[in-house]
């Protein structure tokens, strides 16, 4: 659990805090990296504290001053932890060539500072007590003038991108009810390690350590052509296949190759907020299409666009199913304006009751679908898998992009992921979920009905989440505020709509992540807060 | 090995060809996709077949015709492999709900033209000869027409660049002095698959498995802060670093934060192509840099620029070294006229002879050097690992943009990566690394003097290739071409020049795939062509 924790913390807090975790490890490493192999006695290493001190030669300041303000540093960063012993004045002063009585002022000046201590007949070590608070702000070392003023330079800040944010430490709720985060639970640990296993063969690391270049793993492309599309009702070349690291990657590099400034693009309202974030990026137009709300409300909407992002396995974040009519009416509203349209076929593997409705790649005569899947969402989200089927120009291109970019995904994980598909592993993963969820999905339907019964939400027909639209006066946003201060996490909807009201009575419930018996109890929870905020 | 021949097909060519690999697979998958689990009765896989004939709803032809097209085209796009049983003419008019004598006259042509035979009291199979010479033009399904134009779709054609190029199959010569290519028998492979093991324990797995968003792997972080990173003189907090898929991945993202149309970037030249490329495609105007032949010639060449990019450890293509005296007249360049600097510390860990030179960025004291490092050139490139260290504000934005655009790197290489370091693995490769290419590089220097001794070079100190000049009446291209006909692979040199002149005499001689003994023969063949080229 120790771990789980340090995993989640998110990069900011980690560099806020201290490092404490393997502080031993650190610590041995300042005297000696080989010693737990070797078990030779601990002693200096020397190339570590030369390097260390490398950072001052262009100072002007006093040495004693500049080997202070090098250690006070690396003691307040964490690079020095708790503990850690120091090399004896007479070593330090032999390995930085200077005199042993600079050293030696310098360690009594840290000595008074209260950063480290002499330990008799041992030697210095820095203070094992939480310096944090302890320290004045000028013992620190003088910020350094004449450093780039990044906020000119950098020219996109896509940090200031509406998008959906979530505690890094989503699993330490009791309630959470996020989307798109896995279950450990149900990865098929098993099975995955078989296939690393296999991948790790001698042949088959001769196939996966190369620099492939712009290639993907052939048994991998030929695993989605022959298990995975056709259950979607797609038939693909080979060359109108390429792997991607995740469908978001999928999103990105189509829209580097197709969207320009002024580009039109059309997008489901509410939708997925990193779409909008992609296209915009790129230079689009965003139009908000009538799609979601039953049916196409009109062919005028699409005539001007050159293109249009949809979700229909399971729309994005509405979960809600685009009808079979509805899909051969776009697809000749596509073919009549010369619309392109990118499928992202979301969660298309999880639908709770039947078959899943064909792709609208399936049903494409004029290879105007340029489709985008993902194996993330059974297999592993932290794997980053995805893949586009699309023209083989459309195809040609993007390979020559990725090549550029990035070469090509991991190459050990294409081969297991291919070998995972090969041994049928995946369908049967596919049934297990599905099992799992839907089951997950009539307990959530219960709750939601038993404790909000005012709030209403399309029957779930598959996919992982349920979209809620609570009393027009509810604050979405202001409800999952407070429930993450009782411990249960809901997605508030604003963010999915292109603009966003100043009230959003709608959220997201995720159950991909939270165990069944979980549910009704997160639900009652979030139930017993409305009151106050409607 | 023929899986290793296929591993190096490229994309075009495995469509080209049909895919005789696994055929075994996907005919019984077209029979029963279960059926090498639970044993049962090979029977026909409904669900397939009807999904393959979903493709003809929207066409006007006959049925008959329809169906003959779908088959025509998947027995010769390699989705019905030689040998495939097909349903019977009874069963497939059930699956698709259609007349038996519509399918029995489909199969009948089918039959004339050669496609498909008919087995006595067994059943339709396709053909079992190699059909691609002997099917006229006209009996492939007609061309859809209405598809987009995607030459006017495609705003970028990145498959225009100027680029490296090599064989797919470079490791079927027998003189592949290719670069940046891995050699499998030096790959850890008992200490990887031993971190992969253990990236597969349960613990480890629920760090991974889950979407990270903008995070990486606190252990990998950790490691580079504290084994890598410290060698190169660089002592980085964890908000300083971020995980890229590789190095190039890198450049790609800080090219997207930090360059726009005019932005003016100097480079060396020659250079690094895919920099080149990166740096272009962001709309950069490029400069280039007398930095490589010798010391800096005048700081007035940094007056206007906004960045360069540098290879300072090993330059790229030369293996040169830059001097330390340079490196601190370059960054007080730096520092007076606010240029960024982005070190690509290309093979730093690879020399010969003592230490190396400390990272331009261990002597940057106002945080203008962005560096990037890369595990692909030491582990294995197809892992694709780098990483950058910058200011905390580059790397606030990078990790935005890299959300953005793909998440982050596979979570599982990650966590293995970061074992693979903690165990004191990556010291012993890069000690192993040395020793294996010193002895190449000494190998090819003697060749290289022996039978090209008119050709000159730069002593080697380091790295994984030899930069050769020949007589400047040498056209290295033709040289290449020609040795790549009798088996020896070696890099022409023009791709590396900003603006290569007509004839250029220099190539590049990797030695980090090719094995010691093939290294003289290898020269001594290529020398044998050069007469009827000078």
């Amino acid at each position: 659990m120790q771990h789980d924790h340090i995993q989640v913390l998110s990069l900011a807090a980690l560099a806020q805090t201290r490092i404490h975790i393997h502080a031993i490890i650190i610590q041995s490493w300042w005297r000696s990296p080989g010693n737990s192999m070797t078990g030779e006695a601990p002693k200096v290493n020397e190339a570590l504290w030369r390097a260390l001190f490398r950072l001052a030669p262009r100072s002007e300041a006093p040495l004693q001053l500049q080997l202070r303000r090098i250690l006070v540093a690396a003691i307040l960063d964490g690079r020095l932890p708790p503990g850690s012993a120091l090399p004896s004045s007479r070593d330090l002063a032999k390995i930085l060539t200077i005199s042993r009585n600079t050293v030696a002022l310098a360690y009594r000046q840290l000595i008074d500072d209260d950063l480290i201590e002499a330990r008799e007949r041992i030697g210095y070590f820095t203070r094992t007590s939480d310096l944090a608070g302890s320290l004045a702000v000028n013992t620190l070392p003088s910020p350094q003038s004449g450093c780039p003023v990044w906020s000119e330079r950098i020219i996109k800040r896509y940090s200031q991108q509406r998008n959906i944010r979530k505690p890094r430490n989503w699993h330490e709720y009791p309630y959470p009810f996020v989307y798109g985060q896995s279950d450990p639970t149900l990865f098929p640990l098993a099975e995955w390690r078989e296939c690393s296993r296999a991948a790790l063969a001698v042949l088959a690391v001769r196939d996966w350590s190369s620099d492939m270049i712009d290639g993907d793993d052939p048994l991998l492309i030929e695993q989605l052509q022959q298990r995975i599309l056709p259950r979607r009702g797609i038939w693909a070349n080979s060359n109108q296949i390429m792997i991607t690291v995740g469908a978001q990657h999928a999103l990105y590099l189509l829209a580097e190759l197709l969207v320009g400034t002024g580009c039109l693009a059309g997008i489901e309202d509410p939708g997925y907020p990193d779409a909008r974030n992609i296209l915009e990026a790129h230079g689009a137009q965003l139009r908000t299409l009538s799609l979601p709300c039953g049916g196409l409300a009109s062919e005028s909407e699409f005539m001007e666009l050159d293109m249009v992002y949809l979700t229909p396995s399971h729309q994005c974040p509405t979960s809600s199913t685009m009808e079979f009519t509805t899909r051969e009416a776009l697809l000749g509203i596509a073919d009549r304006n010369d619309l392109i349209i990118i499928e992202d076929d979301y969660e298309s593997e999880l639908n709770f009751y039947g078959q899943a409705t064909p792709a609208l790649k399936s049903l494409d005569r004029s290879d105007r679908v340029i489709y985008i899947g993902s194996l993330s969402k059974t297999l592993a989200p932290g794997l980053r898998l995805g893949y586009i089927v699309a023209a083989p120009e459309v195809i040609f291109e993007a390979r020559a992009l990725r090549r550029l970019m990035l070469r090509h995904p991991p190459a050990n994980n294409q081969r297991a992921a291919g070998l995972f598909l090969q041994l049928g592993y995946h369908d049967t993963l596919v049934r297990r979920l599905i099992g799992t969820f839907s089951s997950r999905a009539a307990i959530l339907t219960e709750a939601l009905n038993t404790h909000l019964s005012e709030f209403s939400f399309s029957p779930v027909n598959g996919g992982s989440s349920l979209w809620v639209k609570g009393p027009v006066t509810l604050d979405a946003r202001r409800l999952a505020n407070a429930a993450e201060r009782v411990g249960v996490l809901i997605e508030p909807g604003d963010v999915f709509f292109h603009v966003p009201g100043a009230v959003c009575p709608y959220f997201r419930v995720g159950f991909s992540s939270i165990p069944a018996e979980r549910i009704e109890p997160g639900i009652r929870r979030l139930a017993s807060l409305i009151d106050g905020l409607i």
